[in-house]
């Protein structure tokens, strides 16, 4: 099998197989498609061959007519006909092939059986396969438009790629990209993903010169490992904007689509932010930030800083308070940027950022270079409606050398024919031009995402050498200490085999301690009488042993100081493999899921950033005087927890349930330790 | 004061005093904007007159002219100069003014100078007066322009209104619902607001009849209740969507733009939400928001039920999961529905909800009509790229009767030009048409939200029986005596004087009591020590009030069961008065701050639905086996107590924290009122 995409996305020559004349039929749709491409083109339908007209019998005759240049063969024939087909336009000399029809692994036994014929011969031959299930692709600069919805041949070239998981979006994704003034460079629906996948798709973009910036839309991921490390490869060369359904439970209805969900769409997301992705929430955002990366990127900075510039002060405070609640910093600007823009603006507008301008007048193109020239400013976005008496937001624009150099995003608010006017001068100067507050918003949100991550990922993978997991049974004295190897503090504890151990030990530990019942088999100790806390006295102590019982070891344990607990833990993903979460500890947290995910092994610089995605993060950070959490400390217990699991095959899961943040740092108070055997 | 618009939005005349020639100029390009208006016009230059070419010296002239007909003087002149020219326009007859320029409250002394003598002119003439610090106003269907920015002179005639805190917002926002196929009644921007506020303007829209719903944008608020009052007169006969600035602290600059924001983004949208305005989150959401509500209305319904139709899987995927996380329902369609489809559509399609058509053929008008026509259905949703061999999807709408008798939302995909023709077939039959999945699922939000909201309504205020607060310092004993009082739930308790009484109330409560100083002078109790719980024996009982010391009384009190903790409070809200606020307990759900917020007073069926605006609502709801909260029951706390705040002008604030949910339902286990005159 070959992984070179090219004879299906940029074909010599095309044959339709089950091309019709008889209009509403898919064969007729794709035949009407095709009809524009320049390069070689036949239509088989077994039939009603016209050789004159370029139709003929078979593929085989087909590709005698056009010197075998027929690289693809689009199949629109029945799902039972589909694997004699593809047969023969392998042996007719095709390395590519699509099929739209359903009818196959979703439709019951009888599809799954023709699915597998499909299969097996993509396997034997080496044809590369996209579909069943989907409306095809286009790469409109090649004048191909392997879809049966005809209006894909008018979308005009361009250097943003789609990869749908669904044909359809691949086609709405597209149809928005252009209507928000942008051009496609190749749009692919993966539908059944029978043979090629989305990561074969982003494989090939990697190195496809014409594509800047990809949009990618998920639906299930059939293969982590690989989805991570194409995403990883596109990523580190051109943006990936990357929009996952399943936020909600979409039930039946997506199971029908797409196939059981076997991971979880937060880790899904996940593991494509920490691949390098910029995530969105929905298609408007993905075509927001597309049409700003695709233009412009800032350089790789922790928290870069925006500039506003704004003509109308309503506008651009709408745009300030979104910036504001997406975590954007909007720095002041500096005094010597402050006093030329007071010597170019009247005296009553602010000019500390957001710029206002108020009306603009004939320096407002200096302003914008004033302001995107300050030290502190990485981004500028501008606001301005169209005035016809004031000036040409274009013209300032680009007198200012807004663009790859200086990275901006600007909006041109007005009527619909004045705003395409500015915004297709603004492209071709290579200025993103956005259509309002909430555009510009989710433009610069991406910006400053895509910036914030390249600078997690210019750290490397710095991996922690990795211990493993002792094997057997370990209970909570063992999995502490284990937890202590691996660089993680831990209270003083005494394991005790009788009392008289655990009186003896609460005399060495010289003040409270927490006295817990010590067997491995029992999982929830607390849901049992098996933990008692603060207990001071030799009274106590016996009150506490009485009431976990005779038969058990005791652990008997230094009690932590106040503070935040946390909850961290390293499992196996069905998908993604490895991953740590991590959260608050406290039943609002967890009815909130306020979790971050990373996938593990990684490093402590990556794992450094995971408390600043929780919703909660204000708790981390002294709240109401209490402890503030070390990045960096954290970041190393992540990455020693993650790699012990990468390194211990037969665990399934290490969590540590509470962390504890005090003012000396973080404390495992408990920890249970899952191996895969113990599952079962 | 004439509190009647109509001189100002409808005038039969308009008087430009300070017009100019000189391009560029505010006075030229509102001389422009006015020169199609049909009625009555004058220019006023007092430099330049030319009264051959309507140019007069004087307003006074100007009227003379005009016989009397000049209802709207619009000032081109500097700060210093209006409150004369105002004066000049009341005394010749104008009963309404617009001034555009800046440099009054917000420009300092001076500038506040000239605010004051332009608000003594207004009150002491009764000209009512829109701005300063705005661009104006507009009113298409009487080709009244007036505003700096001419385009807005090409904005179509339509049945939205647009009430915006910014000149720029209001442009903006209208542009926004023209480019999405709307048109405007009239535009509105509040500026300073010195005299015509967002009341003023929302008391002349409810009685508008060319106005079918309004956008409301809101960045300060100057009086809370009259705002309210306002918007619950509009929204009682149109929709009111409303956009609120403030989620981030957007600083200085809002200040220098707005003033001080003396309440909070969240207490605002809380009462607008509560007088029944659709709240959205930015100006895409209140586009899409009036596309549909301007046009169709969902019946008054505690939970709509949306059906979603589409003819491409994966976008209606889209559709359905962002449904699904906003919380809409999507009913299983009835066995005569699914019977039904399985008729029309093609064997291998979903036809439960969604109902996915596959490639649309000319069954879709009937799939359409007969999902719509499910009695579990109370919005339809439509998804299709126009395709043109397969349907045309606005007759298809047509045929199936929807509109404004069978509620629907339909989101054409495809080339911009293919979907402006379809969108405004569409909108001519009174069909919302979106832009793509996530606009439709704003719409969906927005008509769901307001059938929602008018359940609510319908039931109607029934103010509970106001009990007044106890004057004087009260104590935790006291205010649980108090809350008894209004039907609240404490525990059982005793107030003891001595250790001998707190020995007695131990014996008397009969298992462990919780032992509390009893002082109302102390605010936090547990800082001090002065909690102590679980306490059991006489010797635990001795040790806690050891703990306390001595010189205090003493609360003990039965424990409550463990359960789930809330925060209730009630207190007055600098700008809307007063408030209620109920959140969950721990600090997770503080740091997030996750709380509900509802103008007091409020009736028990309102407050019921106050938890599940909290994100953390599961907990509530039988978390883990817990116990579920009675929505009835937690509606009656909270309107008893809010009634008697209100009944209670001394009272500044009532807090019941917690408030556990148990088993046995609601129980206060600690409450403090505080009075006004203890605050200062």
């Amino acid at each position: 099998m070959s992984t070179d995409l090219t004879p299906m996305l940029a074909p010599e020559g095309v044959v339709v197989i089950g091309a019709s004349r008889q209009s509403g039929k898919l064969g007729a749709a794709m035949a009407r498609s095709l009809a524009t491409f320049p390069g070689a083109r036949a239509l088989v339908n077994a039939r009603r061959p016209e050789p004159d007209e370029g139709v003929y019998a078979s593929v085989a005759e087909a590709a005698a007519h056009t010197d075998g240049r027929l690289d693809l063969a689009v199949l629109c024939v029945p799902a039972a006909g589909c694997a004699q087909a593809l047969a023969e336009a392998a042996a007719a000399g095709c390395r590519a092939a699509l099929v739209c029809a359903g009818g196959f692994g979703e439709a019951g036994p009888e599809g799954e059986q023709y699915a597998e014929a499909l299969r097996r011969v993509a396997q034997e031959t080496g044809i590369r396969l996209l579909g069943p299930n989907t409306s095809g692709f286009f790469a409109p600069h090649l004048g191909l438009t392997a879809s049966f919805v005809p209006a894909a041949g008018q979308l005009p070239a361009g250097d943003i790629a789609v990869v749908a998981a669904s044909g359809g979006v691949n086609h709405a994704l597209s149809f928005d990209l252009v209507a928000a003034g942008n051009g496609i460079s190749v749009g692919v629906g993966i539908g059944a993903g029978l043979d090629v996948t989305a990561a074969d798709v982003l494989e090939h973009l990697a190195g496809d010169g014409r594509t800047t910036a990809v949009a990618l839309h998920l639906e299930t991921v059939p293969d982590g490992p690989r989805l991570v490390e194409a995403v990883r490869l596109v990523a580190s060369v051109k943006p990936v904007v990357a929009l996952v359904v399943g936020r909600s439970d979409v039930g039946d209805f997506a199971r029908s689509h797409t196939g059981a969900l076997a991971t979880s769409w937060r880790t899904t997301r996940a593991a494509l932010r920490q691949a390098g992705a910029v995530v969105v929430d929905d298609e408007r955002e993905t075509v927001d930030a597309l049409t700003a990366l695709s233009r412009v990127r800032l350089r790789p900075h922790a928290d870069p800083g925006l500039a506003i510039v704004t003509a109308q002060a309503g506008p651009g405070l709408l745009l300030a308070d979104r910036a504001g609640s997406d975590g954007v910093r909007m720095p002041e600007l500096a005094e010597t940027t402050q006093r030329t823009l007071s010597e170019l603006l009247p005296p009553l507008t602010y000019q500390r950022n957001p710029v206002d301008t108020g009306r603009p007048a004939e320096t407002f193109g200096r302003v914008l270079a004033a302001t995107a020239a300050d030290p502190a400013v990485d981004l500028l976005a501008v606001y301005a409606l169209t005035e016809p008496d004031s000036v040409d937001l274009a013209s300032a624009a680009q007198d200012a050398g807004l663009g790859a150099d200086s990275p901006a995003v600007v909006v041109v608010g007005g009527l619909p024919e004045d705003v395409a006017e500015q915004r297709a001068r603004l492209h071709k100067a290579g200025i993103p031009a956005l259509t309002g507050p909430a555009s510009a918003a989710n433009a610069v949100r991406a910006l400053v995402t895509h910036a914030r991550q390249r600078t997690v990922r210019a750290v490397g993978p710095q991996q922690e050498t990795a211990a493993a997991v002792p094997s057997g049974l370990l209970d909570e004295d063992a999995a502490k200490t284990f937890l202590a190897s691996l660089g993680i503090r831990t209270p003083d504890r005494v394991a005790c085999d009788t009392r008289a151990d655990a009186h003896y030990a609460l005399r060495l530990l010289d003040g409270p301690v927490a006295v817990k019942v010590l067997d491995a088999a029992i999982l929830h100790k607390t849901e049992i009488g098996g933990v008692h806390l603060g207990v001071r006295t030799p009274d106590e102590l016996d009150a506490a042993l009485d009431a976990i019982g005779p038969g058990h070891r005791y652990l008997v344990e230094a009690m932590a100081p106040a503070g935040v607990d946390l909850v961290l833990g390293v499992r196996r993903d069905p998908v993604f493999g490895p991953v740590v979460l991590a959260g608050l500890g406290g039943t609002a947290a967890e009815a909130l899921a306020d979790v971050a995910i990373r996938l593990a092994p990684l490093s402590a610089a990556e794992a450094a950033g995971m408390p600043d995605d929780l919703a909660a993060r204000a708790l981390l950070d002294g709240w109401r005087g209490g402890p503030v959490l070390d990045r960096a400390e954290f970041g190393r217990v992540v990455s020693a927890l993650a790699a012990s699991l990468a390194a211990s095959p037969g665990t399934a899961e290490i969590e540590i349930n509470p962390l504890r943040l005090t003012a000396d740092g973080l404390i495992a108070l408990d920890a249970v330790i899952v191996h895969t055997a113990d599952r079962t």
